[in-house]
């Protein structure tokens, strides 16, 4: 990245570092056969991927053997869904919360055509626990989809509370983490968990879901296994080693990105017609949204973008760049024009200060030429 | 790879070269972001992603608009297949060869339950003619699926009659051209067209789906275009430069390993009890197959990769490594027990010779111990 480059859109993906670079090129070199056969380069090609699983299973609070990569985070989410939802057979709906990713979604309502009850959201983007309570009482529910933390306003849901509540109806519980894992303390209670090595710093192209030992799936595509014809060796590696490194510098990078987006949102706070959104205190440390009155969020991109800063805006994983956010939809919040900050550990005071100085006269200049039209 | 080992099993996935080692770290460095935002980072991804679109086009005679990156070989075979039988709606029945790879022939299972009808093959595994135009021309018929050369065997199909004969019946035809792209050329004539990076020295994760601007499909899976989510740039990348360099030493390469198989064809079929399989002919170079009589392939595998010999046995995309060759049944050979070959542009006259004088006394010692038990 040039010098002058300050990436502030690291929810999802960002910079590799050295060495998730170098497990990359470790797995490569070691890494490159088919791990189901039985020559030698196969068996350490196995090894390899055993290792990565047990690495990443730790994290997670996983047994490794039932810890599985899948060739990416849409189609984990969309297997994980599909699996259990088909393992359920009698009950046809899935109850989810509203602010779940776009993938998340997508997933149920394919495999429940018409039948995904959405849980509402409060104005922090926190389920209504009382809502869920009902939805999974019903006996037509066959499982419930909640996200660990949001990916756009960094909100943590309250998992404990809403695992004892699926534990209690025996509904099971797919809690999305993809955008927790690596950042803050895996969630302790879940029937299956998704994650997304992209998120965490690794290179894209890996999803995973674990499982508990009791958690009951069919497969619900062509094939045995989450995974027929498996996955990159050198990626799950890659995955592993970030892991490992953010697990390293997790307490230092917490305390730091959680006073960066601190800073932030008290600075974006303080700017006419901005509004910054989720729950100030039980949030994720790097991710921060706000939403604007009467600004477009694409301009105030392109203009950031100009002046050496990367931000994103609109939903965070809609397949066009500028889809609006339904969670801010959900959350009663605007949804004009919005900016996402997703930071990276390696974002600086400095980086920070510069964004924040520079923010007013940008959306002044996007305000200017939007009413001169 | 130790200086000692011989790789003979090239059918897949095998070493990853220098420059397409090199090409995958440089989509790491510039193409890490997420190339569906706006900022400079997705821009400069985007223009790696749609590079390596254009080079790998070329090779297959595609618009680089149809050439569609998925996440895994498996997912592509799963989505061409159920994507254009969802835009068929009204016919319910696939036809397939018998000798598809398992990916394509689950893909099929999958999007048409015990609605698959398995075109036969003959002794050389090439698909009967007749009984394609008679399926063709059953108004239940959706689709069909065909290979371009066969994964184990290494026979190719006569794809020009097969489309001709698809082209008049108006029913799309999906060519499986996983086991020779980067091998022999393209096929000209197809709707849809499976490639898989892996199998051309790519590291695998990676596959690849190339449409006509025709083909009409449906997405039959959660969220909108082929691949959801998006795949890992640096794989694109290096897919793109080893297919390139494969190209680049196309001729001299399918001469050089053509000669090696037909030596290994000849030496195997002097051995008492070794029939080797699939045309003799018409057949991609790097490729072959040989049948034991009474012997079973795993102690054979086994003692080989002792000596340092790395080959393939049983179904050469099953699920377990010694699941029995579905390719071999279904062309009436034995399939107790089998060695497959698959040659890297890299092996040397000095390791077939070495490979040709070494196995008749590992048959021998595997003879002598099943016989002692």
């Amino acid at each position: 990245m040039p010098a002058n480059r300050v990436f502030l859109d690291a929810g999802g993906q960002s910079p590799v570092s050295r060495r998730a670079a170098d497990a990359l090129l470790a797995g490569l070199a070691d890494g490159w056969a088919d791990p189901t056969r039985l020559t030698h380069e196969s068996r350490r090609a196995r090894a390899l991927l055993d290792g990565a699983r047990e690495a990443i299973a730790d994290v997670l609070g996983a047994d490794a053997a039932h810890v599985h990569f899948l060739p990416s985070g849409h189609v984990a989410a969309e297997r994980v869904t599909a699996g259990i939802f088909r393992a359920r057979r009698g009950r046809e709906r899935i109850v989810a919360s509203a602010v779940e990713r776009r993938a998340v979604l997508d997933a149920a309502e394919h495999a429940a055509p018409g039948a995904v009850d959405l849980l509402s959201v409060d104005g922090a983007g926190h389920v209504d626990l009382d809502e869920l309570a009902t939805r999974l009482g019903h006996p037509s529910t066959a499982l419930a989809l909640i996200q660990h933390a949001n990916q756009e306003i960094g909100t943590v849901q309250p998992v404990d509370e809403v695992a004892q509540l699926a534990r209690r109806a025996e509904v099971p519980l797919v809690v999305d983490a993809s955008a927790s894992i690596g950042h803050i303390e895996a969630p302790a209670e879940w029937d299956a968990l998704l994650a997304e090595p992209a998120d965490w710093g690794a290179p894209a192209g890996l999803g995973i879901i674990a499982t508990r030992p009791r958690t009951r799936w069919l497969p619900a595509w062509p094939g045995e296994g989450w995974a027929p014809g498996g996955v990159s060796i050198p990626l799950a590696l890659a995955a592993a080693v970030a892991l490992q490194e953010r697990r390293e510098s997790h307490e230092a990078n917490r305390a730091r990105l959680a006073a960066h987006t601190a800073r932030m949102r008290d600075a974006l706070s303080g700017l006419e017609g901005v509004t910054v959104v989720g729950d100030p205190d039980s949030r994720v440390p790097h991710l921060l949204t706000a939403a604007f009155m009467y600004l477009d969020g694409e301009p105030v991109v392109t203009r950031l973008d100009r002046e050496g800063f990367a931000v994103g805006s609109g939903s965070a994983c809609g397949t066009a760049a500028f889809e609006p956010s339904h969670v801010l939809a959900a959350m009663g919040a605007l949804t004009h024009g919005n900016l996402r900050i997703g930071l990276h550990p390696a974002v600086s005071d400095d980086d920070v200060e510069r964004f924040i100085s520079t923010l007013p006269r940008v959306l002044e200049d996007v305000r200017r030429s939007m009413t001169s039209h």
